[in-house]
């Protein structure tokens, strides 16, 4: 190809609309436009990366003996109600597009494909001598993102890889799991991305277990906790450690259960009460109210309590709330603070009723009464001035969950359930509570690891490029995908699912890959492995020699690029720099002699050579380099 | 690939969704399934299909110079409303998908794009000196059909192929627009379909000219007429000719211009009137009253005049209504016959006064008084009683329409304007009309070519799987895509727009290449190129013959299936046959003495053959046979 006819755009500054390194970058060297917030248009060198990945992809799904197929994207909502996922995907935190054909008949625009396979097994997988069967598709995926940033990162339009396997046993379907966890170590390995694999959350997509790989980068959105031994690896959404330990409460405070009053105006967090008293953090239980919503209407109070040092995991309390209350009333919808703010509003929007004043926020003790914060007439009924359908009405008890390291407390601060007061000396028993206890803490980087306390946890963020679950049989269930089994009987199917975020992994190469002067792709990914330059365009020697040289590379099988625009040598250098092409074959005075410059994008390493030496070099490292194992010359 | 293990489920009867060949036959063979009306999954056999008709495109797109891009399927409203085609294509039958974020911004799903890459080019399109260029990806468009059906051939979901090219003059438009012509007919021979390229009508996409590319097959939906000497073909929608010569009146009825009253009961139609008195239809003026509604609001009363023997073509009565008032009032929303219930209807829903006994339908004559059909206070301000913004108003005149062939009689028939009557004798000058003569009448098989009367068209039918357009500067000029020319000048851009069914073009080769017992791939775009099969499962020596045939044929790079499976020798000669692949390699009873049969599926030809020797004719007619110039043995 010749760089006059790539439509290369190239800018000289940073855009405004980029955050991150390889968003700019990905905008600088002309690689994405964008179209709407989170929409992007992949440019021709882009489209010849995500072809490039795409083929690795392939030839490692097909090699695993998975075959590809290609599911609608347009998908009805009668399948996403008979999993149960409709609403959760379309109400509230929803990210699925949706939208009514002609005819009034809804439609979602698929970010995820267990139905529509699950619904195919139905009808295509009928025996065991079928299974196991693992179809995979690479397709553009859609998500109404609440906040799409960071370019490919977060797109609202972005390319998967999306596999699906079947399975006569669990057994079977960990021996897929655990091939497909090899399958995506290669394919990340053969990108030239440094990848780590961690115990994953499985979301929405559910399942009992999960592994993520993450590029580790400084941009990434995801924090990862690992141990000094190299032994644990988790998504800090997922992780579990040991918390430090408490600092007992002096012996004078122990007394009383019930705790002694303290007056503490102004002492509404732990930072101020620790602050302005004299506590460690570790001798107080804090307290968060908190409303959930459930997709039939119910309204739950939950009292979270924790250690005082500890931060609540959002994740870790979704999944129990989903636990306890997902059968009975469905999807979790939203869980924000319960503050006098949100009181009003539900008063006015739900028709619930919450006496704001009631609220001694900033003082909460674990044992608040329940008083506003419970249906009165003890019914749960929808609360009157609602519309029908709606349903919004509150439950008949708050439900208190609390976290390990504050159950452990055998004394401790709390607050008084009044303003301006706390209590000294609580215990559980004299606060008349017995513990629910959930593991709800954060982990973070300095925790002792469960497995060995001796190894502590160090942070890294990561980007998450690929995920693999084993879902069991939760979809086969819901949509009725059954097969007959060796001994005659109708059993479910087993199932589980593998992504990879093609477009994003393309992103996050550049963001492990990239240096002040551009892009410096891996080869195996590259849009071209080498980039051919003449100094002068007005030498017509160099102009020669330089055409030789891109010819005979071709020929070699090599994807070459020829500069041939009439710009000064220094605007073509920068670009192929920019563009981040692995290998550069400058010709210059040197023509003369037939000698030509090679230079090594990743480590500016530049060798004169004549031209045959040189191709010689160019050729053989990076056919060597083609498979991912490394990209040294 | 092994059969046991692609998930392959033939059906032995034909599904009742289904109701032309090619597509029971998809379903039946396992290529596809339905999920929605319109919207397919498609199976491990079309995807490798779609993959090589894919593969075919990029190379001839890219030896044509064109680039691989991606743009988003989630287009923003804005860019259609800059272009003014939103409300055509999400209004009345528009067919574009829409939805609203979680912004409440709304989004199409592109059903094309030019738009999109319009408003990239203003971008990256700066100088003449990156002129031409040709864009194009594959990519899954949606059209929310009125009518979906036949499988893939009008589905809602569906992989086109499009480009678009710029340039600086419209004799550069001209160049590629006829190179993209060679490309086409490249890669349509090369997937071995047979392709007639017609006059096209530009439809929705508008331009000065484009031409379509037609499968010939009786399932198609469009009809193509061309002239017996090859020199003319255009799709009906398009088509011009020499209407048949009209007989004339007899001398005694051609007395008085305004014609002789005579009494016609029961006469609403041309047959009725033709049987009835004797006329020849040919001898009459027919009258067609229709409204047009505009995206402006406007109501538009149209009186259509046409010979007796002539149908009126609705695509060049669109094309006139949309030349005429389109500037002035926006989309051609829809047309239909303004009928007596439709009067009511428009009374009903958008205030427009219309007397449905104001109209004698059936009788109506090219004089048809304005009266009813126009607004009386002469102001076509939006009509009483509708809500604001929807502006619905009746235009203060008529517009009469009248096809040359009504024009050129000097003596006509017609209604007389009131129930039971016509006119016999009348002329134009006699009813005080000067025609405006606009061509609308449908062509049809017979007619005589204007570019040589001694010759006739016939008609074929036809599946359009490409169309190729030149879009002249309507989108570079509402998107404002300009650059600056070699003399420095801003110019706006000169466009084209190239485009290929990739999914219809798989159900069109099938829809040509088909006999009962299953499809008949050409070897180009056969999934698999030879399919290996042991008629015993059960006979060691047969299997293992088989087996090393398969290795044989893979390690010559031919694309092959091995029938592993445990099946009677019956069911799986009858699946290969279904599924349709090119050649079969038997091992049968000949296995003992090293013989193979080989079996030519397209014409059922067999020969017993030494496996070398066999695997010799396959492996050379294969190699053959992949340009796509001739699957013949």
């Amino acid at each position: 190809m010749r760089v006059s006819r790539l439509l290369l755009v190239t800018l000289r500054d940073d855009p405004a609309e980029a955050e991150i390194a390889s968003h700019k970058l990905l905008i600088r060297a002309g690689y994405i436009r964008r179209v709407a917030s989170g929409i992007y248009a992949y440019l021709p060198l882009l489209w010849r990366v995500l072809q490039k990945i795409s083929a690795i992809v392939r030839e490692e799904m097909d090699g695993s003996g998975a075959l590809e197929t290609l599911l609608p994207q347009l998908q009805p909502a009668e399948l996403w109600q008979r999993s149960g996922r409709w609403a959760g995907y379309t109400a509230g935190e929803g990210i699925m597009f949706h939208l009514c054909d002609r005819q009034g008949r809804e439609l979602g625009l698929g970010p995820t494909h267990e139905e529509v396979i699950t619904s195919l097994a139905a009808d295509l997988l009928r025996s065991y001598r079928q299974l196991p069967v693992n179809l995979y598709q690479i397709q553009t995926k859609f998500r109404d993102e609440i906040r799409p940033r960071f370019g490919l990162m977060r797109g609202r339009e972005f390319i998967m890889k999306d596999a699906y396997s079947f399975h006569g046993s669990e057994e079977c379907l960990r021996q897929t799991y655990a091939a497909m966890d090899g399958v995506y170590r290669r394919i990340f390995q053969r990108c030239g991305l440094r990848v780590v694999a961690v115990e994953a959350d499985s979301g929405a997509i559910g399942g009992s277990a999960s592994q993520e790989f993450m590029v580790t980068a400084e941009a990434g959105e995801d924090l990862i906790l690992t141990s000094s031994d190299g032994l644990y690896a988790a998504n800090q959404e997922r992780a579990v450690s040991l918390a430090p330990p408490a600092v007992p409460l002096p012996g004078g405070m122990r007394l009383s259960g019930a705790g002694e009053p303290l007056a503490t105006p102004d002492a509404t967090t732990i930072e101020q009460l620790a602050a302005g008293h004299g506590f460690d953090p570790t001798q107080v239980v804090k307290v968060l109210l908190l409303l959930a919503r459930f997709e039939d209407g119910l309204r739950q109070a939950v009292v979270i309590s924790l250690r005082g040092d500890q931060q609540l995991n959002e994740v870790k309390l979704v999944n129990a709330l989903t636990a306890r209350l997902g059968a009975a009333h469905g999807t979790l919808l939203s869980i924000e603070p319960l503050s006098t703010d949100l009181a009003r509003e539900l008063r006015q929007k739900e028709g619930i009723e919450i006496d704001p004043a009631a609220l001694p926020l900033g003082y909460l003790g674990p044992d608040l009464e329940e008083g506003a914060l419970v249906d009165r007439r003890g019914l749960a009924e929808p609360a009157q001035g609602m519309a029908r359908g709606s349903g919004a009405r509150l439950a008949t008890t708050v439900l208190r969950l609390t976290d390990a390291t504050a159950a452990a407390l055998t004394a401790f601060v709390c607050g008084a359930n009044r303003p301006g007061h706390h209590r000294v000396g609580v215990s559980w028993e004299g606060l008349g509570l017995t513990p629910d206890v959930v593991d709800l803490r954060a982990c973070q980087a300095g925790d002792r690891c469960l497995h060995d306390p001796s190894q502590t946890l160090s942070a890294v963020r990561g980007i998450e490029v690929g995920h693999i679950f084993q879902l069991g049989r939760k979809y086969a269930e819901a949509l009725e995908a059954r097969y007959t089994s060796e001994s005659g009987q109708e059993e479910t199917l087993w199932m589980g699912c593998y992504g990879i975020g093609v477009s994003r992994l393309a992103q996050a190469a550049i963001e492990q890959n990239h240096d002040n002067a551009g892009l410096n792709w891996p080869v195996a990914i590259a849009p071209f492995e080498a980039i051919v330059v003449s100094a002068s365009a007005q030498d017509p020697q160099q102009v020669s020699l330089a055409e030789s040289a891109y010819d005979r590379l071709r020929q070699a099988g090599i994807d070459a690029l020829l500069d041939d625009r009439d710009e000064r040598a220094g605007v073509k250098f920068k670009d192929a720099d920019l563009i981040g092409i692995p290998w550069r074959l400058v010709v210059g005075r040197g023509a003369a002699r037939g000698e030509v410059e090679v230079v090594f994008r990743a480590d500016g390493h530049r060798r004169d050579l004549p031209l045959d030496q040189a191709l010689e070099v160019l050729i053989s490292a990076i056919t060597a380099s083609r498979s991912g194992l490394g990209d040294s010359a």
